[in-house]
């Protein structure tokens, strides 16, 4: 007796950017899934509807991904979006369109790295167990900006963690610092960020209470980290109507 | 106005003993405990019962745990056990003693430890989501097993894990191996002990996946670092009647 | 007034393999070298010094390279070498040929990583100084042999360097072991192999005396690394007449 | 045939201090030196001498120091100094006292960790082969400044040797920080410090260049770590008249 069921038919909007390509390959190499449309800028995005497809993946631009989803969720496909650039205006936006299409599955995520993803649930899950918790993030050289937005987004969840358990202010008995030496302070969090030539993107979430120390680290090397969970989205966004944010709630 | 509650009246089985120690200082130095009688071999057990003690911390010896349960139950008082020696058939009768008194509570703990509890969780939550996962663990070098306890209870808990998902066999295309040099198979994941002078207790695990790793890191460096899992045992258990193994259920 | 120093004439042989490729790379984009030749299989040899290469850079393969090499000296050109398979027999014959053209140098080297060859020095020189040193090395799970040749290599220069010191054996009181938990034994120092998906190339050596440790660790993750190493090689091989084996002697 | 070495007669000043006694237990506890004098505040000094001291070991005060060491040079006795406080001035007058006394002398060293000292060793001689360095150092949180004595010392190192080296800046193209997120930054050397409960004190040392990265990483976690450097110095003073600062000139 064979697997009856069918792949699900998958296009990817952005198709011929960075990301988009890797998606394409790793639709292209899974046994369960069906690579039927690959739309960039200049083509018809109704080609991808024309193919059958029943899950869009889209890396696209923040000025494109509305229209985008506009069209997918009027269609009835379901979308899984890596697109950055969603405030909380746009959200609203698409709940409003998913409220007419019921059967139709959106998720939104800023992050598909699995890793990073349970990195961050761990540290929230950790956060209210230890006296003290500070973060340090590392980067290549060409990075823009400091902390990173995975170790500013890693702070504030800690940060809530923490208030809602109670915990009161983390010892620190610093008396002479010199200027920055004890990180930038993001709710209450002390973050730290290195930049040198070699580094790729980590992070090391560090806990301790007298006697013990718990770290989580997070090493990511290439961009193929994200297709686990982009492919993992595209199998949950069709038993998952309305709207999803962020990876989590899939990894559970 | 005052919190009128009244402070949990704690006693402490095998006070003279290095973990019954730091426990009598731990209760002491808590505001919502009370340590109301420390006994050790040659005192009498009905002197915490006297005492009024409401839950019975029992750090002890494997031939004098079972007596002081028994006991303990029968009087009604709740009790955190951290003693090792535990058999699926000691375990038996414990559960046979508590069913007689439905109000009392008792927590079997093989590891207090709370970063090594949650470190433990964590890997087995990550597991079948990274294709390799592997141990090193490291300790002083006048540790007599290897690989350590926690170790091995890591590895067991990531293979029924990856097992439960699904999971097929770790990639390695190793050919030339010299003996040992690919560590301990506990269950199909790879464990390896490092014994150097310097090091206390400390465990990695690494998981990985193309492009990205996630490292859960444990360094445990004085046995004060069990404290904080004690005392959430003993603030916990008045309220979890019957037989409660482990912290795990603690911590959610 | 300007530099006057005219650019070192470089030619590469292998030079469309991987690692040819980006030592050509890396002599382009280096304004003091100038690549004046680029060779590989199915090209004449004398190109190279037809078109007056000082340097020649040999990636090519064992059965090629003792020709190349012949040649090269023969010619007076000087030759940088990381080309594998070298017995004391091959080194034999080169310091031969050298030994005619007193003014022609060759370096040949295992291992053109600057930090891999620091990592080993400075293990080498710590190795005296504590009771205890294990290594563990990480890898991409698609390496055949275990542990890597590096790590190898590393435990032999720190037993040696104990053994010059005479320091006595390592402290371990380990009683039971499952097999293959404390790694393998090279020369006394244990070595350990992690083999995972994510990993590409990292090792750490952990030095322990009671109370402290030293750990050196090096993560290689692009073969662009190698490059510093080479482009030292050449600019230091012109005035290194004879044989030089390893990058170590141009550190210091 | 036995070793017919007379043991070195070492006493210890300061030797009711927390120092001083792990320094009494080494001394006590080492087949080649004897403990001939414990003195401590109320004590005479000239018991040290009267008891044949052949080398004084002063874990102090800087408001005694130097009448001891006036004292001790002046009666030909070799001192091993751990006290802190010495400026050049104070470093003057020794070399005064010792110019009178050829066949004496007096090591003062800031740090006796064997590890510590070889991590900025490495630190510095590693400066010129990569194109970034940070350091990151973590200690428990009832520290009062920050960054750590050891880690302001081993930045000032490092940018040493790269100017030395005529190295340029590092590169780093942070457009938006918060602040302090980018560390401290002494001589060009970026300094992050971490404060948490669970930590002692540790010290990372990140190289990095395109494609690798070499890390130094000291972990001290008991003062008894600094009684191999005492020793040392004490069986090496005997034979290095004149001042010696830090232990770095014995580790070679």
């Amino acid at each position: 007796m064979t697997d009856e069921r069918e792949p699900i038919r998958v296009g990817v909007l952005g198709a011929r950017g960075r990301m988009g390509l890797e998606v394409c390959k790793a639709v292209d190499a899974a046994e369960d899934l069906e690579l039927v449309a690959m739309v960039d800028q200049g083509d018809w995005l109704f080609n991808a509807s024309d193919a059958g497809a029943q899950v869009l993946v889209d890396f696209t631009t923040p000025d494109v991904v509305m229209d985008n989803l506009h069209y997918a969720v009027d269609q009835g496909i379901n979308v899984v979006v890596g697109t950055t650039g969603f405030t909380e205006q746009r959200l609203d936006r698409v709940r409003g369109w998913l409220s007419h299409k019921p059967g139709v599955g959106v998720l939104i995520a800023p992050n598909f790295g699995i890793g990073a993803v349970l990195m961050m649930q761990f540290a929230e899950r950790a956060a209210r167990f230890f006296e003290s918790v500070e973060i340090v993030e590392q980067h290549h050289p060409r990075k823009l900006d400091a902390p990173s937005g995975t170790a500013s987004h890693t702070a504030r969840r800690i940060a809530e963690a923490r208030a809602a358990a109670g915990c009161g202010p983390m010892p620190d008995a610093t008396k002479e610092s010199l200027a920055g030496a004890r990180g930038a302070e993001i709710d209450g969090v002390r973050v730290h960020a290195v930049r040198a030539s070699g580094l790729v993107a980590h992070q090391e979430v560090l806990f301790g209470t007298e006697g013990e120390t718990l770290t989580i680290r997070h090493d990511s090397l290439d961009r193929v980290s994200f297709m686990p969970g982009v492919l993992l989205a595209v199998r949950s966004i069709m038993s998952r109507p309305g709207l999803t944010i962020g990876l989590d709630a899939l990894l559970d």
